[in-house]
C-alpha cells in the first residue's frame, strides 16, 4: 500500500526526548516500511525515518515562541495537509495524526483518510465538533479514551494501542531491590506529589526522571522541589537511550496520573524492562496493566503505598511477556488492518 | 456571474449594531444582486440578504463563550469553507472575507478565489504566513494597509474601499453648531481619551456613541468613565438607524484612532451626513479625508483641538459629495472588476 503519514510539526519524528506521539509515529513508519509498504511521512525536516520524508522545516518548537505558535501553527499544519491532499492520487490511504485539523479535507478528498486521536476527548468543544464529521473513521489509542464521547454518533475504525520498539529494554536486568521510579512531565495532573507521598509512606527511595516545561516551572519550584532530598531525587529529563536502564533499575514504576490518560507510554516502557507498574485507576490503566499480574491498580495513594510493599509478588518475566501486546509489530498490524478495510470499502463503493 | 461570498460566523450579516466587516459584506451582496449577479452568501442563519443564504446556525457570539470560541471557531469556519469548495462547480468566483483561513483551499480548488484582508497586516506571524501563498489574489481596503507587508512577494488584485448604503444619511440636515462626536468602540487604540482632551481644550461638548466590549470593561470604568460630565456625555452603543441623526447633529466627528486603522467606516458615515472629520494621521486616514476640504488631518491632540475651532471652514456639501467615493455602488464596481479579471485569467489559462 502507498500510505501517507501526517505528523504534527512541533517536534521531530522521533523526538529528541519527551514527545510520545512523535515516537509512536516514527515506530509506525519504520514498521510499515519493513513490511514492504510505500510510506511517505509529512513531518519536520530533522525527522529520521525509513519512509520517504516530505519535510516541513525545523520543528516549530525550536523556531517560534509560544505566542507565535498559537497564531501560526494551525496555518502551517493546514498548509501541509492541503499540499498532501493536492497529491492525493499518489496515496491509497492517508493516516493523519493531526486529527481535527484534517477534518475539512475529508470533505474534499477522494482518498480514504483515517485519524488517530492522540489526545483526551473529554473537552466541551469536541462534543460540538466531532459529530459534524461523524462518518470520518477514527482510531482510539485505548477503549477508555472513547468514553467521554460514547453517546455521540462517530465512526470508530478500531482501538490500536500505541506500540514501541521494545528491543532496547529486553537485555537490561530488572533490579527487584531498586528504587521507585517516576517518568514523565512535572505537571499537577501527572501526580508527582502523589509519587512523593507513596515513597514517604512506603519508606522507599524515589527517583523522578521528568521534564519541566516552561509553563510548569512555577509548579515545580513551589510545589515539587521543596520535597526533594531524604530519598527523593529529581534527575531531570532523560534521553531515549537512558530509559531502559532507568526503568530496569526501579523495583516498580509509579504512575499516579490523575487525569484520564488516553494511553500512557510510561507503563509499557516499564513492563518491557520487567518493572511492574503501580498506577491509579484512571483512563487506559486497566487496559494496559493486569492487576496483580503486571502491577497493581489502586484507588488512592494509601493503596499505592501498600502495593509498593507487596511489589515482590509480581513476576518481572510476566511483565516483559505482556509488554509484547504493545510492540511495534502489534501496532503496525492493527493499523494495516484498518487501512485494508478502508481501501476495500472504497473499492466496493466503485 | 455566480459569486460565492463567505462571511465570518461571529455576527449576522448585517450585524445588529457594531460590526463593520459584516455590514460591508451585506452591502456588497445586495449591490451585486441588484446588478443581476447570482450571489450565494455563506453566513449565520440570522443574516438578511438579497443573496441566496447558505446558513450556518446562530451567530457564534451568541452561542459560545470567548474560551469556547478560541477552540471551536476555526473549525466551524473551516467546515463551512470545505463545504463551499466541495461545490466549487456552482460558482465562477469565490470571494472570502475569512482571509487566511481560506488559503489551504486555494491549493485544492480550481475556482478562482479572492480574499479581502479586513484586518491589520502588521502582525509578525503574517510575515511568515502570507508569502507561503504569494500567488493568491488579495484585496486591500486601503493602500496604506499594504504598507506593513510591502516588502513581501504577494499578489494584490486591487484596493477596494469599503462602501456603505449612504442614502439614509442624505436627508438629515447637518448642524454646524452641534457637538463633537465620537463613534466606535471604547478601547485604548481608538483614542477615547484623546477625544475627551480635544473637547476640553476646544471648550466644545462631546458625545460618545460607543460600544464597551466585555474585554474593555475595566478600561472603560477606570480610564474613561471618570471623565464623564461637564460637557462630555457617554450615550452607549447606537443602532444603525440612529447613526445618521447622531453624525448630522455633530459639527465634527473626531477620529483619534492611534493604530494603523485599515479603513475606518466612521469617517465615511460622517462625511455622508455632511459632517467633517478631525482625525489623527494614521493608517488609511489620508486616503479617506481630503485635508482642509472634508476635515483636518492632525499630528496630535493639540492640532485636533485647534482644528475643532476652525471647523466652520469646511463645506458640508463637499463632505457629502466626497462620500460618494465610498458608496455601495463604487465598492461593487471595484469588486466586479476584480472578479472579471480573475474569470478572464482562468479562461485564458484554458
Amino acid at each position: 500500500m502507498r500510505i501517507a503519514q501526517v505528523a504534527p510539526l512541533y517536534e521531530a519524528v522521533p523526538p529528541g526526548a519527551y514527545g510520545g506521539t512523535e515516537r509512536v509515529i516514527a515506530t509506525l513508519c519504520d514498521g510499515l516500511v519493513s513490511q514492504g509498504h510505500e510510506v511517505t511521512l509529512f513531518a519536520p525536516e530533522t525527522s529520521e525515518t525509513d519512509a520517504v520524508l516530505e519535510s516541513y522545516g525545523e520543528p516549530l518548537r525550536t523556531r517560534f515562541s509560544r505566542e507565535e505558535l498559537t497564531d501560526l501553527a494551525p496555518h502551517l499544519h493546514l498548509q501541509m495537509l492541503a499540499e498532501l491532499y493536492s497529491r492525493q492520487d499518489e496515496f491509497d490511504v492517508v493516516h493523519s495524526h493531526l486529527d481535527i485539523w484534517t477534518y475539512p479535507f475529508t470533505l474534499l478528498a477522494q482518498v480514504p483518510t483515517v485519524l488517530t486521536m492522540h489526545g483526551r476527548l473529554d473537552l466541551d468543544f469536541l462534543r460540538d465538533l466531532l459529530p459534524r464529521y461523524g462518518t470520518v473513521p477514527l482510531v482510539s489509542i485505548s477503549d477508555d479514551q472513547r468514553r467521554a464521547v460514547a453517546d455521540l454518533d462517530l465512526t470508530w475504525a478500531a482501538t490500536v494501542y500505541n506500540g514501541l520498539d521494545l528491543s532496547a529494554y529486553s537485555d537490561v536486568p530488572h533490579d527487584s531491590d531498586g528504587y521507585l521510579g517516576f517518568v514523565g512531565r512535572i505537571a499537577e495532573e501527572k501526580g508527582p506529589l502523589a509519587a512523593i507521598e507513596v515513597a514517604r509512606r512506603s519508606g522507599l527511595p524515589l527517583r523522578m526522571a521528568a521534564k519541566v516545561d516552561p509553563l510548569d516551572e512555577v509548579y515545580y519550584e513551589e510545589e515539587v522541589k521543596p520535597h526533594m532530598g531524604h530519598g527523593v531525587d529529581f534527575i531531570g529529563e532523560i534521553e531515549e537511550h537512558e530509559k531502559a536502564k532507568f526503568y530496569a533499575g526501579a523495583r516498580a514504576t509509579l504512575f499516579p496520573s490523575d487525569w484520564p490518560e488516553p494511553f500512557g507510554l510510561v507503563m509499557i516502557e516499564s513492563l518491557a524492562a520487567g518493572t511492574p507498574v503501580i498506577a491509579l485507576r484512571r483512563g487506559s490503566v486497566p487496559e494496559v496493566i493486569d492487576d496483580g499480574v503486571t502491577g497493581f491498580i489502586c484507588d488512592d495513594v494509601d493503596q499505592m503505598a501498600k502495593a509498593a510493599e507487596r511489589i515482590g509478588e509480581i513476576d518481572p518475566d510476566e511483565c516483559r511477556r505482556q509488554a509484547a501486546r504493545f510492540s511495534a509489530e502489534a501496532m503496525c498490524q492493527g493499523y494495516i488492518e484498518v487501512y485494508e478495510a478502508l481501501v476495500r470499502a472504497r473499492g466496493s463503493r466503485g
